[in-house]
């Protein structure tokens, strides 16, 4: 396919057009997909993910830069959880990396969720695939740390970074509880901020506490995002997590797990289509549907005849 | 069951174990939710959602005191989307509900998300039928309002209602957009702080070019959850958009796509677990993972070749 040919070579309006064939599951997206595999595993992919209001995307801006400076290409997945219904960044937000998208050795894209479950976090995948095929030496993938998005970022990330912000009150600080698991190392921005020492010694404390990380002791590294302070700082950072990753096999057994999620959930979600598909065009589902809904059918028996009369 | 014959008699215990059979996925929790699912539908669901911080855990609180004034029994299930790792509230947040759990009338269950993909969703309808099939009048589903949870928690509810908070930033805002389709009704809690009126406009005008609810203008209703004030109002709105909902034929609607939602979503993760047990017994699986990890072949060729080799 030209578009793969074009993308491989580094053109960008090829990856551009190749990243909206697979959000918007054109026809061909499985074809280039499958034809731009063998191309990809070569770029460092880094998680960014936070609370809310955390400065996430300033914080991206500067480290984007700081690879530019030492050379790297990067590609920015900047992932928008917060508009399930209306797919996209709404107030502009990614305006502010004008200057990043003059660069011609960055490459940004938003994506929004649309809500369908499951298929942000696939889709995120298949993107930085593309970014990675299209020759990306480091891709950022950057997204609002709740939920289930913290999750899917840590699994498609070789570093995950998590930023937090002092003073955002105790709704928020409830969130360190669950990305402190998924945390290779933890940035402190807005570090002129009161709190911030606090939320240092609360931090400590946590990861004093966690069970989870034991031959990796997650840094902690005060940032003033806005002002590039302590930037350079957090790629060192960065670079002795993909190193220590590299020693340990650490970067193989995350990339093994991740082929694993990825093709379960290609599995499910292409499989319960197929049978969906079958059984809408035959009228069955909806039948099933009224059956379950009156009640003459409970929902668990419903599936259990599903799956036998389809599966050999 | 006895546990199935205590819940439907009303034993809080017998309901507690249930959930827990549930949440934890033990072998009886298929049998339990096929014997109750004959004694579901009764219930009257809401749903409550908002960013962090916006106070949804006090008017959750005081809207439950609400029904009990009203002769209503109701069942709480609080969602902790924050802590997928951690599985649970582990600030003690739920602490505060203690006055309404000396209740005999209001049972309470926080839930952890634990990470599993989709997972959470499901168990949370399950819970609903739990608590509907246990006789609670009113069931609310409490979630913060982020990324995916929302969506879900609309998907569950008969009346969603959102909840939103004065000054918490352009982050934040961004918020709105996303949830603004999902709100049946919007409390702006907090209603004695600076900016309520900045953003009950702003509220009216994002509702006003909202194409999505054309019969229900979803109102705006402002409360001092904390003080109690404006709760009785609250109550009443969903009254009428219960009433509504119901003479408009949307309920029926809604719980339609809801048993589709719930039969795709269970097709998906019971075919895909069935198929990936199969192969891993075989070796099968593994692999296939080292092959597609070794890029000796795509992914998508692979699950084409599995989807092959399994269906009729």
């Amino acid at each position: 396919m030209d578009i793969v040919k074009d993308l491989l070579a580094g053109s960008r309006l090829a990856l551009s057009r190749a990243i909206t064939a697979v959000e918007n599951e054109y026809d061909h997206a499985v074809q280039i997909m499958q034809q731009i595999y063998p191309h990809t595993g070569n770029a460092y992919v880094i998680g960014i993910t936070g609370p809310p209001g955390a400065g996430k995307s300033t914080l991206t801006d500067k480290l984007a830069r700081e690879y530019r400076r030492r050379g790297k290409t990067v590609g920015i997945v900047a992932i928008d959880p917060t508009s399930p219904f209306s797919g996209g960044a709404i107030l502009g937000d990614r305006i502010r990396m004008n200057e990043l998208t003059l660069d011609e050795g960055v490459f940004i894209r938003s994506m929004g969720t649309r809500g369908s479950l499951g298929g942000l976090s696939h889709k995120t995948g298949e993107v930085v695939k593309l970014m990675d095929a299209a020759g990306k030496d480091i891709v950022i993938v950057e997204t609002v740390g709740v939920g289930q998005s913290e999750v899917d970022v840590a699994k498609t990330a070789d570093t995950t970074l998590v930023v937090l912000v002092p003073g955002l009150g105790d709704d928020i600080q409830a969130i360190k509880a669950g990305i402190l698991e998924i945390g290779d190392i933890f940035a402190i921005n807005k570090a002129d901020r009161e709190g911030v020492d606090r939320l240092n010694v609360e931090l400590e404390m946590m990861l004093d506490l966690n069970q989870y990380k034991v031959d990796w002791r997650p840094p902690i590294k005060k940032v003033i995002a806005s002002q590039n302070q302590g930037i350079t700082e957090l790629a060192d950072t960065i670079d002795k997590h993909a190193a220590w990753s590299e020693e340990t096999g650490e970067r193989v057994v995350r990339r093994g797990k991740r082929v694993k999620d990825e093709l379960i959930a290609m599995l499910n979600s292409q499989i319960g289509r197929y049978i969906i598909n079958k059984m809408t065009v035959s009228g069955e589902f909806d039948q099933l549907i009224k059956q379950v809904e009156d009640r003459e059918q409970d929902p668990y028996t419903a599936v259990d005849g599903i799956l036998k009369a389809v599966l050999r």
